[in-house]
């Protein structure tokens, strides 16, 4: 693998920089419009989305001419090695501290920042060290909005990401089996996903079996899985940065009647939402197609949460699908479609893939079977 | 392990809420000093410090009667299962919003906050929703100074974690020989620390052979380790919400007299930390122990980072052990202690153990051998 994958990542290295010079070139002419002379990134993502710096402490000052940014010594080698075109400066102290005293150097009075991502403090730090001249416009979501359409090299890597997933939750299934951890099971699939060249799982595997299927975010426990229980499985892979996302549900033994309904109405609300999911939709409309399938199986209570997410450079991005969002979907947006039923005391049901939104409709990037299966 | 470590689980559960009683009494007594009539917390491990709740999105509103917590309808189940003692509110909607409006509905006026942990959106829908009556006061730090000092329970968790770590690395020593890639090494170590009941890698394993070793912060990556090379291992597993954090360095052949310099040099600076590390001395003083040592060795140049950092519900806690930190360390107080040197085009030597702050001195939690190990 090494020899192989270490051209194609000098290659795609080599594409890289051409798309974050895209994607630069495009947010400054919004700065322009906005009437910005510069803009402080702070949030992780954002930051490795306009100049290819994966470290965990960094700040970027963009203006017209120039991109800079500020890290600490520890990445002294690595910095100049990713952010190939940005001028990097290594900070002791408060990054936040030196992006101010970078704008009061420079000839900067508008400058815009992220609200939603700078601490109450970190703000403090930044206006203190830029000085009065400087006049604070609330610029958030602009990077998460780019972020939101992905590119072909983008989506190439989470069709991988998803695929990662996928092979690794049908090498796992003959393992569940009434005896078994959930911490085994989770250690078992992340270790696969690892394997097959993730960087790690997207989120803390859950393996939620029983009555803690009913929990929708239960971590895998110490609890052994039983005979006749239901067992959701959600997991994901990050590869090269991005990350997949996927739920099944299977049942250990022969399902009853009741758990063969729940489970049906959950994936006939999936296919309801997936049918409707297009450019030009709304994101409410493709929560509402899910949402209205439950409720006429009588489980509108038992849904608990939104209908999906937007998926890329983090686990939970924009658009949300859930009530109230009118975000108009765009070719190029991936989101999660994972409706689910939570039943106190028996356990839940989520049926989760990640899907694409193509011109003519939608692809799914995950393709694990989706009907129920019994083990054991 | 399920019957056994569910009833030790159970008791401690019950030990586990004595404590966060007594947490929160002290909080009190400090939030009366201040004259507080309340205070939100929002950073996720100080409110399961103080709560019990393990969920990724939540909001404390501490009063002197009451303690709210606010967050989603997906824990709706698991919130008053994990936080018995406080109120749970169920909200739709942002979380700090409705913090806000349990505010504005109480006799609250003087209300601290987290202004290192609080967005500047988040203050701004607070601030909206308490009304004009609200003083608000920077309260940082607070929780975070209480978690530095762990108790017995804390400690005989954290034990368990660095055993853990010590172990899993042990294990995949024999794996570490020219060919194997980094990323597969870091499978195989997380893997053996889910399986020993981690709930999961503390951070994002370092496995950083030959020049990347260079990069004290590399993940893991495609790379092959290569003959006559030194390998950097920095991993570390979290049990029961606590984390461990262990580094060793390998040499791949017969290491060179100037590798095994430096290695001596590295391990002199740890053990120099260590012997000043003892109750009353200033976290400076430990950094400056090693500081010294490479700085002897003509290394003082590639001793790039600070010598270490607290260690508990986060990997990176209060107290650094930096140069200008004069926090006099406590019994009681978990320390990485990591010096390291970092040569371009090279590689990197870095040795880390976590270290109790005990009455007569120190203790190491972790205790994998800190010679240097020949492979191969």
């Amino acid at each position: 693998m090494t020899g192989a994958s270490e051209t194609a990542f000098n290659e795609s290295e080599k594409a890289g920089r051409a798309r974050r010079a895209a994607r630069l070139s495009l947010l400054r002419q919004e700065m322009e419009a906005g009437r910005l002379d510069a803009f402080v990134v702070t949030h992780p993502p954002n930051v490795f989305y306009l100049s290819g710096f994966t470290g965990s402490a960094a700040v970027l000052v963009i203006t017209k001419a120039r991109l800079t940014l500020l890290t600490d010594a520890r990445y002294t080698v690595q910095a100049p090695q990713e952010a190939r075109d940005a001028r990097v400066k290594i900070i002791r102290g408060s990054l936040t501290s030196a992006a101010g005293e970078e704008l009061a150097h420079g000839r900067t009075r508008h400058v815009g920042f992220e609200a939603a991502r700078l601490t109450v403090s970190q703000k403090s730090l930044l206006d203190e060290a830029a000085g009065s001249r400087v006049r604070w416009i609330i610029w958030d979501g602009r990077v998460e909005a780019a972020r939101a359409v992905k590119d072909a090299a983008e989506l190439n890597t989470m069709r991988e990401a998803a695929a990662i997933a996928c092979s690794s939750w049908q090498e796992i299934l003959p393992l569940i089996k009434p005896g078994v951890l959930e911490t085994d099971l989770a250690a078992e699939v992340e270790f696969r996903m690892r394997r097959k060249g993730a960087s790690g799982p997207a989120f803390d595997t859950i393996i939620a079996s029983g009555p803690r299927g009913a929990l929708p975010h239960a971590h895998a426990s110490a609890r052994a899985v039983g005979k006749n229980e239901l067992v959701v499985c959600d997991l994901g892979a990050i590869l090269r940065g991005y990350s997949s996302d996927l739920t099944r549900t299977v049942f250990v033994g022969r399902a009853p009647k009741e758990v063969r309904r729940w489970y049906t109405a959950v994936l006939e609300a999936q296919g309801a939402a997936r049918d409707v999911l297009s450019p030009g939709v709304s994101a409410q409309r493709v929560d509402a197609a899910a949402r209205k399938t439950l409720q006429r199986a009588g489980l509108g209570k038992q849904f608990v949460h939104s209908t999906g997410h937007g998926l890329g450079l983090e686990v939970h991005e924009i658009p949300r699908l859930a009530k109230g969002q009118e975000t108009v979907l765009r070719a190029g947006v991936v989101v999660t479609i994972e409706p689910g039923v939570y039943i106190e005391g028996k356990g839940g049901i989520r049926i989760e893939d990640d899907a694409l939104v193509t011109p003519n409709g939608a692809e799914y990037l995950t393709d694990a079977n989706r009907e129920l299966i019994e083990l054991g």
